[in-house]
């Protein structure tokens, strides 16, 4: 009854530095900010993928124990025999792989959940993972072209038509909101729905549904959220070719890393008349002045 | 090409009245409180189920569309023939399971979709999903026995402990805090992660792995969740043997639900020294008056 490994993680490993440029009524400038690391983690069970998440890197063995234990694939410490990060350290991707082997004479019924959990790929915050899906991502969706422009001033003024539109929200504190802006400003469709993603899904397929996502005469330039941007959102407007994402808070590593390599303008932490830009393709056009 | 119907949903179906009780410094009232609805929604391909998400009703159609979309599954509204509900309306369970049927002469590759997925079971915010998973946890997961009792005024002070641990929420916005105390308030475990459910399952996988889950000597007795208590959350304290969630922000319907079914007491929308309580089974001792 071996006890795994549990390393001490300090706030190092969880945050890492981004060059953004900040917004505010003043005038926009370059500056260090500090992002939440998200990254994908295959967990494995004797060497079989069972599930993949985005998740902060650190404390793996914890995460990939707790989630075997929440799905009753292991009951107690006395089921586990080993935990470990796959392949060589050092070598590219290490540590988004860990495996989880069963104590002798143990055996961990792995089936009974994917027979349970077949089919269910889900949408509410996991859509497509780990380094597979973010490759296929690559591989499916181009980078965006240039255009169309906004005016920075109106991204706040779209978060509060955003907000005015958070009826169940503002009832319950409860549920996400999510809208679609066309470029100057006007509000295409809003949805809420207790899961971010699916509230995103929905305001994509209402336009899609009533034939205006990509049909030329009208054009949903900027989705909005009211939560925080991760790479699950970045993928999503990849792939409705929607060009600026605007989050009321903040956007992961791998939301801004992925955002700037499709050619994405993302938009964070917005208060007041501030925001934080992690990614912009000159989609952005600062304050005229007179 | 048909145009799904897409019907205006009022707030009436996002929304629904529970009974709670509301702790404040002056005392405890019963009052109706509103909730944001989730339910479970199975997504299915010409009457396969491919994915399943707790959302909030209404708008189902879009949302089997966008998330159809955004999986590549289907690119354009021509390849859609037809999107409805499943079953008779007015039976049980009517509504929860949306069929996408593809246009005639069109096939979606859902296969492409399953490969790339296999064994993303996923836990970032959709451990197990829908009625059959509802159903699997209830029959998984005993109602707890009653205590251990916690002074309600410990509550706040247990918040308080976890938000002074949130070291990189502080840094960057962007991560969730979870912890877990004993029954006195002592804080015995606590993780920040970019997903609320990875972060669930590193605390409990923390306890687990240094043998201090049902061990006896320690009592893992509050979950302490930096955001809103939904379904998922509930089943992880419930799989984990947990009696007290706490959350700093509302609970849905189901989660208010189930804690109820499974005896498990649900605190919610921590501010100052005030709280809600959706569920309870007598774990909550009042101020104690001199």
């Amino acid at each position: 009854m071996p006890i795994p490994d549990s390393p001490n993680v300090d706030t190092a490993s969880l945050v890492q530095s981004r060059s953004i440029r900040r917004f505010s009524a003043g005038g926009s400038t370059d500056v260090e900010d500090a992002l939440a690391v998200e990254e994908p983690l295959e967990i494995r069970v004797a060497g079989d993928p069972i599930a993949m998440t985005m998740r902060t890197p650190g404390h793996d063995d914890e995460l990939a124990a707790g989630f075997l234990f929440a799905e009753g694939i292991l009951t107690s410490l006395k089921d586990i025999g080993r935990i470990g990060h796959c392949g060589q350290p050092g070598s590219e991707g290490f540590g988004n792989t860990i495996d989880v082997t069963p104590a002798p004479g143990t055996a961990f019924d792995v089936d009974r959940v994917l027979t349970t959990r077949r089919g269910t790929l889900t949408t509410s915050a996991c859509g497509v993972c780990g380094r597979q899906s973010i490759d296929d991502l690559l591989e499916r969706c181009q980078s965006l072209a240039r255009g169309p422009e906004v005016e920075a001033r109106k991204i706040p003024e779209m978060m509060d038509q955003l907000r005015s539109k958070q009826h169940a929200f503002e009832q319950t504190g409860g549920l996400h909101g999510v809208a679609i802006f066309d470029a100057g400003g006007q509000m295409l469709s809003a949805r809420e729905d207790v899961g971010r993603h699916n509230a995103v899904d929905k305001v994509v397929g209402n336009l899609l549904l009533s034939n205006r996502l990509g049909s030329g005469n009208v054009v949903a330039a900027v989705l909005a959220v009211s939560g925080r941007a991760s790479f699950e959102i970045v993928q999503k407007a990849a792939a409705a070719g929607i060009p600026i994402i605007v989050a009321v808070s903040a956007a992961s590593t791998l939301a801004a890393d992925l955002a700037r390599r499709l050619n994405i303008t993302l938009v964070g932490f917005v208060r007041g008349s501030g925001f934080n830009v992690y990614a912009d393709d000159g989609r952005l056009l600062p304050e005229q002045t007179l």
